[in-house]
């Protein structure tokens, strides 16, 4: 593949080699390569309502709610195998999210996105390709719709059109793997009026297209992947979050036969819901894995410094699993009682999936700290591992980090780096803010509330007579 | 029914025209009258695995997740009818735990109790009986086991054996609607060791048998329901939260063919364990019914008062409705992911179940305080209805009570007076208290976490290599 | 005095004998008499700066903030002593805050308020006499102003003038022990503009004035004190949270020289932000001695049930002691950072004193849950005092409410009922509303946390330089 | 001086020139800096009570109350000018206890510590000298006590004594500002028993002193100093808490005449309660500065992203300075409520300075979430600044990571970059364990917290007599 793509100042000569990508190819590797691993072939694999064939989960449009159910399920295991962001799930919620948007398009207005969407799914699921949600704007001024922004490019949008397709312009952010990903999805990223027809586009484009520029953003502790070390980086194998990326639309053209949604601006809200709730959903899996590497890790330490019959220890362990798997609840709760669209799909509880992804922006920061103090204060304060190797200094380190006897002081290195990893990491950022930020969970809660309904709950019981006009 | 009852410091003559228990009465009888309505008959009646005949399903034993689910989805519904504790549902998990333990215990012990157990079940389904799970015993020095207790009493104990039945003495604390039930369903409440054989017993008698002596305990402002009004008391139609005794067991009569356990120590822990598992699942339903009209009291209040837009208020009942919702989706949670027993009955998954009760002991603790706070001061400061109703006074409070211009001063007070019942009343006690109090749960909640497994994890990750004997 | 006060739809004929607020005189009470024990009188007593006299601190206005400071550990005291509200403060806060208005006003207006003031003070100081200060209006519509509402009546206002004095009507809510006070000050509640002259509007008048009648509010088990026992009332001498009423002025004339606001409406924004700050400041007193007495509670009911030594309650128990002293040390820093007004008066640091209340707002639900949690599913469910005394069904209770041993069964009920008492009592709501309700504290917070100079620190060190218009 | 240092694998030549710890070197240049601007002299300078000369706060043992305020006040000043840790405080502290420790030893024992610790602290006074405090051992397997560690050095300890002074080994991690110190102020880390007599040890030595060896720690981004830019590093003059050090006492010698404790275990447990109510107390002051740091940069990321009149922000913004001032607030009145020791010292109200720290263990983690959910995820997603500094990327940058019109790409991208440096900092992990972690904090509330005093005002409000033996 031909990328443009830039980090720390610098051209990415090839991605495949680029040590700081490195680990989140590998945990895109293992969506792969648990799919052929017979204990997992139920959860990491389905079959196709469109070929019959059997297709990587990651790529399948679910057709009920048990695989609504298995989705949060192999997000778990991920999350718990690598400790980290696998990156294939909002490209997933995109593919998932259009297969019924391109049916409701096609239905409201007698467009043929739906042909598009399934020649494109078809070729997804046959090349088990990574797709990449391309959803949110970079948005300018928050106060200012697309449309007053000063500059008109801070929502992508439609710049020229013509018989063979249309021109594209303008930037999305925060689009978690790029450089692992085959194809770009684009989306809107809110509900757009009859001002911002330009904007209301989604199509699909291989991520090394002419006038797509990557740029990939830092995250904490980033260089220490340079380091060449096993230690001081925490988790060597996946790192800590997938990376992310600013990908610039500089004028990218998009076929014809990839287009999605072009000008339909009523149907954006829509799409909107329906992505975000199944994006959220997903946050009760993954999320929950990832928890599951903490308690672990904050087990291990426990155990290590020989305070894990402590009674507050013990406590602290057990908010943490209740924590997690409180979580966990949420993301199947949410799946188990999806509901059929009008296209065949199923979609989940959209209420409950956004309950799901607010107590994610609670609960991980609740277990970091709780994880931390389990840790002790060497979570922040150890020397390198360059010191530990180093035959002039080790000894001390060696000697002097010692905690239970039988413990080598190395392992007990290596978990405190995992814990590290994990707390200071891009994974609390990305806690609170993928798939929106909290206060978009809580729009939609109320919105989902039915107040009116509860309202008429408590007048029946507090004796209040209904007014002949019954609503408020 | 040849009752003996106390309340008050006087025996209860007529249980059924006794103002104080008439609201819990008044819940339960809803029990009956919901299933006999179309639109409510799927989560209201089942089919009996024993009969065959269409029975209530607060008298079924579940058979597959669907029958865990709709168990939880009941008694939501439930809840947002009565905005109150409805009492029936410790009675059906007594019944339901009974049916998978006889059968454990005849495999183990070649006894006969599931014969006893299923003549009972079928007298119940067929009958339609209410039950009273008799659990808690009154516990004494809580440092000390019951043989070790002072007085041997303290926990439910068989003083005689012959070949008729049994006599027991002890006594059960914070019985739930045990004026209501028709029959009382004794289990053991701690694990029991060789030294307690005599308190592994399991039974079930009649509530009026002689020997029974029933404590109706106090709640705050039972004695509003003696005042013969209607706003003052918040909830007429269904009281606050049941209402609960201390049941005396005087040298109590038990026959043979209603013993269910009798000297068996050894299944008193899975007893237990299973007990509050479908136990404390069913928080994650009625309250969040009682949340519901909690929402609602709330909801309304804000508008009658004039601020339902302001943009604080909407936060409140948004978490509201959020922490609600997140109880729901652990109750579904726990219910969806049940496993078949040996005795071919449904479990919830005891994690997620011992998660739903740990949240409900915190929760509606929040959402009180949020509706209290959305309710304003008045909810402690009203005068009373009958100082409303009083012409010579009503004319003022009507004036000067009054909120918004088109809302009826007497339909404001109600509201309140209902929010007043639920946030100070003994719904609070019972939600933390219910069903084991928050450290029951953290105990099994840790038990179950499988912390090994989770340590295996975080050390693969990290590059710790297993020690050759791998676990700690 | 010749009181027009009414309850449960009754005059009252004579307060001085009326169960329902007796406990609440006994906690005034209280007031007067520490006032001479000597080892009391450092807290309780100030010298005037008035009259040079030793008088009762409860009608000192602070020259210095070691009177501020003593004010915080008078009421802490009092609430230790009486576990309730002994309802002084507030007017003591009224007289406080109308010392450096009526300063203002005459320095602003040529205005003669301060001598009328002065007057009224020293006889106040001389009869050591218990004002109430009322501040809340009744409000209505709370989305309308109060020359908006449909009943201009709604708030408190001047209807008529002449030579002698005003004539004024409207009403007060939630007026803590307005039967125990001698003086009724009455101030605005809100800000008023030029639309609201009449309702800009501070006088006093005695409690038993022509035209004032009071509603005594409901309270949670209020008819408790009626029954004529000990235990069930749970705080028998002091009750729970005094009384609250709802005090109409059915066009009550005020003298002129008890007039100190009548018109200047620019100044009623200070005056509130002054008494709210005062009244706010408090709240980390009193129910800080609350606090105190509900741990004690706690640990007592811990001690009798055998569980004091499980790590779980001690970890319960000092989270409650630590919310409480977050409280007091709150309470304290405002008081000890006072700075003096023109007046000479010192005042708390206003910032601090709304941190406090805000703090109030929560951490007493937490430590309500906490003892309740603590203290065990008895608190909501023992049976009645009456069937503890009935011979017949005493020796039953005796026996199985019995927990450690050498603990008499009825001690450990009293201390349960005393917990009821606080944690389900009217305090919770005073908690979160009393000076205002948990917005109101925002507000101020916000208005005074100077951003701008903090935006200034961050910018600096990120390295932004100022822009030439140095301001946002 | 003659340092033996290492970082990263490698012996650090000369600190001075060392850009890791540059930093961490300005922030204690304006320790002395701002000591000689005008108008932090109060706050900044106090008069010696050994000499009456002028000096510097931070070398002043308080001789008042009032010195106790001020020590918090310095801190929140410095903690706001910046945004980091100063490194001071640890080493004052350490001078404080010794202070009245010496006093005690010599009254106790009648040996000469406190003529030592005189010469060594008019020394520390009139040369300004930075000091670090050597509190926290390795502590190796925490279940075991000192003495009973398979390797005895994991405790600092006497190995060899003769009559010129003591050689002592061990190591003591997490030394803030190692590098920046003169004098390393060692002191025992736990109560000793008489088996430890050789661990019971204080003294005070030149950090460069033959035989230390200090470790640098790692902390998140620490090699973005070595980027050379002024972005990216978040904090650019000033980092982000300091450094630490794990710093080995490889058999050092000690002088007769530097040492302060020698053997006298039983005045360790008073020493350590000292010590951390002392420097308990001071986070109340730096974190709160820092945090006015944190509230500055979310309203100035609010402000440039177009979303500060938000009500969800402004609530957000609001709960950051309450949480602020809380933390504040008890660190002036443990301060305020400091009382005289027998050698004349104030020392701090232990009760106040431990819930002060305990809830500086809370709170920066409520705010650092706040100020991230503000901030939105290009916290954890920018680009690198050298990507914003290429000319053949910037433009792209500047272009798409514009907000509100009228800012600055680049200065935006600077808040960004500090509100990242703090929320994903080694602050945080200090805020958690700096001060010792939280449970020590629980187990000294518990302590102070007079619990046989409280029950005593239930028991009396309850009604329970007072048993003849009054005490459990």
């Amino acid at each position: 593949m031909k990328w443009r793509a830039y980090f720390f100042g610098q051209r990415i000569e090839n991605p495949v080699d680029f040590e700081i990508i490195k680990p989140s190819q590998n945990s895109v590797a293992l969506t792969y390569q648990l799919a052929h691993e017979p204990q997992y072939s139920d959860l990491m694999t389905a079959t196709s309502h469109l070929t019959g064939k059997r297709i990587n989960r990651f790529t399948h449009i679910p057709q009920n709610s048990e695989d609504l159910v298995k989705k949060v399920k192999m997000l778990r295991l991920l999350g718990q195998k690598t400790g980290s962001c696998f990156q294939r799930c909002a490209g997933l919620d995109a593919l998932i999210t259009l297969s019924s948007i391109t049916y409701d398009l096609d239905k409201k207005y007698g467009t043929k996105y739906r042909a598009n969407y399934n020649r494109f799914l078809e070729h997804v699921q046959n090349e088990d390709l990574v797709c990449n949600a391309a959803m949110t704007d970079v948005k300018g001024d928050r106060s200012l719709k697309p449309s007053q922004q000063a500059d008109p490019d801070l929502y992508l949008r439609i710049v020229k059109t013509n018989e063979n397709g249309i021109i594209v312009r303008g930037a999305k952010a925060h689009q978690t793997g790029a450089l692992n990903a085959h194809e770009i999805v684009a989306m809107p990223t809110i509900t757009m009026d009859e001002n911002e027809r330009n904007y209301a586009v989604s199509f699909a484009i291989p991520s090394d297209s002419e006038g797509l520029i990557h740029f990939i953003g830092r995250q904490a502790n980033d260089t220490r992947k340079l380091e060449r070390g096993t230690i001081d980086v925490g988790n060597p194998t996946y790192g800590v979050s997938g990376h992310e990326a600013l990908v610039v639309f500089d004028d990218v053209f998009v076929p014809m036969d990839r287009i999605f949604m072009c000008g339909e601006y009523e149907l954006t809200g829509t799409l909107i819901e329906r992505f975000t709730s199944y994006h959220r959903q997903n946050y009760g899996g993954c999320k929950v894995g990832v928890g599951d590497v903490l308690i672990g890790s904050a087990s291990t330490i426990a155990e290590y410094n020989g305070v894990e019959r402590a009674s507050h220890i013990r406590d602290k362990i057990t908010e943490m699993v209740h924590l997690n798997e409180t979580m966990y609840a949420c993301g199947l709760a949410c799946s188990y009682e999806g509901t059929k669209l009008p296209s065949g799909d199923y979609i989940v509880n959209p209420l409950l999936a956004n309950v799901t992804k607010q107590n994610v922006t609670r609960f991980p920061f609740e277990m970091a700290k709780l994880a931390t103090d389990i840790a002790g204060g060497a979570v922040g304060t150890l020397p390198s591992e360059k010191d530990l190797k180093n035959p002039e200094t080790g000894k001390y380190l060696e000697k002097y980090l010692k905690a239970k006897a039988d413990v080598k002081t190395e392992d007990r290195i290596r978990i405190l780096r995992l814990i590290e990893n994990m707390v200071l990491g891009a994974g609390m950022v990305e806690a609170l803010h993928g798939a929106g930020s909290p206060q978009a969970q809580r729009i939609m809660i109320l919105r989902q509330a039915d107040l009116e309904e509860k309202k008429k709950l408590s007048k029946r019981l507090a004796g209040v007579k209904p007014t002949p006009n019954p609503d408020k």
